[in-house]
């Protein structure tokens, strides 16, 4: 049966379940930073999904994509599948500005995460579901 | 008329041509490391794809995957569009290894590329070639 990674568990908060993927916030205020999970079991690269699978992902990655640029209107998407730590395979969909402490590199490693004050937690959260049930 | 930007042509060697995408071999013989350009103009982020577009391209990044993992018998793939330099979309698909000098990170930024040996270029270039020609 598929379980969320407890690494994923630990680091994300739940946005929504889309046909193929849970949608997960990464915890780090310095990114908008989904993470996109299969909810499908053994899954660790992309050349493991069905055709179906893949085709699924892959719209769900640009539905991400819409629903980020909706929402925080940044400079550039990054979206990448790497799973060196963690093997279960996930998406990381990032909005990136010129301005955030990794530009123009990529954001892994860079700085220590910081979680999002929990005050606002609440809001960010909520204009996310509604982008993603707007179908954009 | 697509063609492929400048710091693309510059940083690697052409493979061959997919339905949608161009492959290219990034030359840093660190990590087999290919680039899948989609051939065709104005696309920056996979949302700019159209869903044929789309499902194409995440069957070639499988394929490409599918090829690497053939030839190079990798601890595991990293798949990844970032663009915040190179702003022409493209996806990077590398075989990783535990020993190679960026495991567990990712690789960009983490070490200067060393290009191959040219002696060594055609080898790996043909075996590439082969690989895909044989639709595995």
């Amino acid at each position: 049966m598929f379980q969320l990674h407890e690494q994923l568990r630990r680091d994300t908060l739940p946005i929504c379940r889309m046909k193929l993927c849970l949608v997960q916030l990464m915890n780090d205020s310095q990114y908008p930073w989904l993470v996109l999970v299969p909810a499908a079991e053994n899954l660790t690269e992309i050349c493991d999904l069905s055709e179906k699978q893949r085709k699924l992902l892959i719209n769900e990655i640009a539905q991400a994509e819409r629903v980020l640029k909706h929402v925080f209107q940044p400079h550039k998407m990054n979206a990448a599948a790497l799973g060196n730590v963690v093997p279960q395979l996930h998406v990381h969909v990032i909005a990136r500005f010129k301005e955030d402490p990794a530009w123009p590199g990529p954001i892994w490693g860079k700085v220590e995460p910081k979680p999002y004050d929990p005050g606002d937690l609440r809001g960010i959260i909520t204009k996310l579901q509604n982008a993603f049930i707007a179908r954009l």
